[in-house]
C-alpha cells in the first residue's frame, strides 16, 4: 500500500506571496479580519488536511511599510478558529526565547481543552535583533545558547503536560473529589534557565501533549527536532536535497530512542494552480510583477544581517558575511545563499524566486502536475508530505483543496474523511500516557 | 435621569459557590467544556450585560482535591467566546508579576482584533507562593515591589498599544503601502524592570486600548486603580463600606488628572434567586450544606498564610498573624478578618458566609429584592454597578438575566439594547486616540 501523505495549510495574511495583498485575487483588508482565518480553517477542514499552521514573530518586520503580517498572535487566533471548526489541527508558532515555559505550557493546554485535542506547537528560538530589543536584550542571543535554552524549555513544558495523570480528574460529586492529588505531582525542575515547581494548573489534555513541531534546519535545529520533534517543517528545493535532509534527520532519531515513524518531515510548497501549465506560470508571473523591490531587499538584508537596500537590481549579490557570523535564522540563510550561487542569479531574479515563499519551493502547474510532484517527493523519501503555502488566500487554498486534494485522494494517497478527532490521530502519532511519558523522560 | 448601571457576568467553572459542582443544578463535567463558557457569554449577551469576566491564577489551588477551577487560560478562552458572541465585552485576568509586557500587550491586542474591540484586562499582581515557585522565585515578592512592577508594566503596555497611530494602517494597494512608518514608532522604554524598544507588532486596536480593570483594594492597589483603572472590581459588604471605598478611590483620581466618570466601581455580588425570599434562602442553604469543610479550611488558610486545617469547626478563629505580614492578597485578608471579628463567627459560620463568593457579598431573595438592592447601592453612591457572580452556572446566570435584568430595564436603570459595539462603548468610556494618549502619558 502506498504511503499516505500529511498536509498542513500554512497560512499567512492574504497569502504567502509577498505581493499577495496587491493582487486582484485577494481582498487586502482581510489581513485584519479574524473571520478570514476562521474561514481558512474551514477550507482546510473541507480538504481533510491535517492542520492549519500559523507562523509568528515578536517584532514588526524589517519593512513595516510593505508588511501586512503583524496582526494576530497565533494561540489566540487558533482559539478563535477552534470554535468554527471541529477536526482540523491547530498549529501555532511560539518562541522558547521570550516566553516562560509555565505560561506557554498552560496556553497550549488551554488550546487543547478548547479544541478537543487539536493543538500543535511549532517551536522556534527567535533569531531576530528586533525581537531581542523588545525583550530587554541588546543583541541576538548566540545560536547555540538559544538552542540550549530551547532544549530545557521543551523539557519543562513536556514535564508540565505530564504532571497530571490521564485519570487524575475524578469528578466524584458524592465524595466531593474533583481530582486525585496522588495522580498530580510537582515537577521540581531546576535547570540552567528555569526553576519550575509545578504541577501545571490544567488537567492533562485530550492529546496528552500537543504535537511538537520544529522548524529550524541548522545542526542545532536538527538535534532539537530529533530529540523532540514529531513534525518538522523545512525548506527543501530538490528531491536529492529532501532525501539527504530526511535521511540525516531520521538517522538521528535512534540515539534518542525514537522510531522513524514518530517524525513527519513536511517541506514547504507554494502552489500556483492553473488549468494549464502556461496559465499557472502566467499567474505566478502576475504575482512576481507586483513585488516591490525595496521590500524584497529589506527581507534579503534581514536574512543575511547586512544592508543590501539601494543595490542595483541587475547586479549579483555582493560578498556576504561568512555563515558562522549568522546568529539568526542559519538554515534559511544557507538556503538563500546556495540558491543565489547555484543559479548565478541577479538580485532581481533572486527576489523573484524568493517572493512566493521566502525560500520555500514554488511550483506552477496543473492540479495533476502538482499532485504528481507531491507524490514523487514522498515516493522518493524526500518528504512525508508538505506544508502547503498558498500564494494568495483564500482562493489559493480553495483551489488546492478543490483541485489537487481530490487527485491525491483518488490515487489513495490522502484521506477522504477524517478517521480521528485529534491532530495526533491525523498524523498517526500515539497519544502518550502521562505515566509512560514520565518514565521515558526520566530514562 | 437616574444613573444607568454597569454589570459584568463574572463566571467561574460551574458557579462561584465552592460546592456548585456538587449541586443538582449543575453538570460537573462542564468545568472541562469550553462550549459551556461560550454559552455563558451568549447568556450574558442576551441580558445585555457589559462583559463576561474571567479570573485567573498561575498555580493549582491550595486543595486540588476539591478545586474545579484550574483549566482554561482566560485570553485563549475569551478568544473562543468571541467567535460565539458579537457584543459582550471580554475581560480576562492576567498577572503583571509573571508575564512580559510585550507578550501581554500583543495577546490583548490580538483579542481586540479578534473580537472587534471588546477586550478588557483585569490587572493582578499575583500574591501566591505557589505561583512564585512556578516562576523561578522562592518566596512571594513583597507587596509594594509587586505594585511598583505593576505600575511600570502597565505603563509599558499602554505605550505599546499607543505605538501605532489610529490611521497608521494605510492598505494602499496601488502604491504598495501597508502602513505608514511615520505613524508607527518605538517606545524606547528603559525602566527598573523592563527594557522594551517597540513598536508593538500589531496595529492599533478598535478600542485604542483594551479597558483596564483593577481588582486589588489595598493602598497600593487603590493607587494603581486611581492611576490606570477604568473599572474596579472590589469586595464590599455594606453600603457604608461601599460609599467609603468609592469616595476614597474616586478622591484619588484628581492627582492623576482624571475625572470621576472615567472609573466605574463594581463590587462582586452573589445572587441566590427564588420566587419567594424563603425559597431563595432555602436554595442558598442547599449550597452551604454541600461545602466540604476541609476545602474551605484550606481556602481560609491560604487567605491568612497560616495552616488552619484540622481546627474544630465550632471554634472561633485563632489569633492570626498581623496584617503587615500578609504579602499575598491583603485586601481579601482584611475583609475576612473583619467579617470574622464583627460577627463573632465560628469557623463553620465563617465558612458558610465565604462559600458563595470567597468574601464577596451574597444576597438571597426575589428578583425584585435583588433589583432593589442593586439600585439602592448605586443610588447611595456605594457602587456604579456590580460584578454579578452566579453561585451556579449556567442556571444562576440564566435566572439573573431573565428575572432581575428585566426589572432593572423596566425601571430605566439598565440598557434594553446595546447601543455600542465595543466594551468602552458599553461602559461609556472614551476611545483614546494614540496621539492624545501619548501626550497624556508623557505629561
Amino acid at each position: 500500500m502506498p504511503r499516505t501523505l500529511h498536509m498542513n495549510a500554512f497560512v499567512m495574511g492574504v497569502g504567502h506571496h509577498e505581493a499577495a495583498w496587491r493582487h486582484p485575487r485577494t481582498a487586502e483588508h482581510r489581513v485584519l479580519d479574524a473571520q478570514h482565518f476562521v474561514r481558512l480553517g474551514q477550507i482546510a477542514e473541507r480538504g481533510k488536511l491535517d492542520s492549519i499552521f500559523l507562523a509568528d514573530g515578536l517584532a514588526i518586520g524589517p519593512n513595516i511599510r510593505r508588511n501586512t503580517l503583524a496582526i494576530f498572535e497565533p494561540i489566540t487566533l487558533l482559539s478563535a478558529i477552534a470554535g468554527g471548526t471541529s477536526r482540523i489541527g491547530l498549529i501555532g508558532t511560539a518562541s522558547t526565547g521570550y516566553n516562560h515555559p509555565y505560561t506557554l505550557a498552560r496556553a497550549f493546554a488551554s488550546l487543547e481543552h478548547i479544541s478537543g485535542g487539536r493543538a500543535g506547537w511549532n517551536i522556534v528560538t527567535s533569531g531576530n535583533l528586533q525581537e531581542a530589543l523588545n525583550y530587554g536584550l541588546d543583541a541576538i542571543p548566540e545560536h547555540a545558547g538559544r538552542y540550549r535554552r530551547a532544549q530545557e524549555f521543551v523539557d519543562v513544558v513536556t514535564k508540565l503536560w505530564d504532571s497530571w495523570d490521564d485519570d487524575a480528574v475524578v469528578l466524584d460529586v458524592a465524595a466531593a473529589v474533583f481530582a486525585d492529588p496522588d495522580r498530580i505531582r510537582s515537577i521540581d525542575h531546576v535547570g540552567e534557565h528555569f526553576s519550575v515547581k509545578g504541577p501545571l494548573n490544567s488537567p492533562r489534555s485530550p492529546q496528552g501533549r500537543p504535537v511538537l513541531v520544529q522548524a529550524g534546519s541548522s545542526e542545532d535545529g536538527k538535534e532539537l527536532a530529533a530529540h523532540y520533534g514529531e513534525v518538522v517543517f523545512t525548506a527543501q528545493r530538490t528531491i536529492p536535497e529532501g532525501q539527504s535532509f530526511s535521511s540525516d534527520l531520521k538517522g538521528r532519531l535512534a540515539k534518542y530512542g525514537r522510531n522513524v515513524d514518530e517524525l513527519q518531515i513536511l517541506p514547504g510548497l507554494v502552489p500556483f494552480i492553473g488549468s494549464s501549465e502556461q496559465e499557472a506560470k502566467a499567474l505566478e508571473r502576475e504575482f512576481t510583477d507586483l513585488i516591490s523591490p525595496d521590500y524584497a531587499l529589506g527581507q534579503l538584508s534581514a536574512f543575511f544581517n547586512v544592508d543590501l537596500t539601494g543595490l542595483p537590481l541587475d547586479a549579483r549579490l555582493p560578498e556576504l558575511p561568512p555563515e558562522s557570523q549568522i546568529e539568526g535564522n542559519k538554515s534559511r540563510s544557507t538556503l538563500v545563499r546556495q540558491l543565489a550561487a547555484k543559479g548565478d542569479l541577479t538580485i532581481r531574479e533572486l527576489i523573484g524566486q524568493l517572493g512566493g515563499g521566502r525560500g520555500h519551493r514554488s511550483i506552477a502547474g496543473t492540479p495533476e502536475q502538482i499532485a504528481d510532484d507531491i507524490i514523487a517527493w514522498v515516493d522518493a523519501g524526500a518528504a512525508d508530505g508538505f506544508n502547503i503555502m498558498p500564494p494568495y488566500l483564500p482562493g489559493g487554498l480553495d483551489d488546492f483543496v478543490d483541485q489537487v486534494v481530490p487527485i491525491l485522494q483518488a490515487r489513495g494517497r490522502f484521506r477522504t474523511e477524517y478517521t480521528e478527532k485529534t491532530l495526533r490521530g491525523h498524523y498517526g502519532l500515539d497519544v502518550p500516557s502521562a505515566s509512560e511519558s514520565r518514565a521515558t523522560t526520566s530514562a
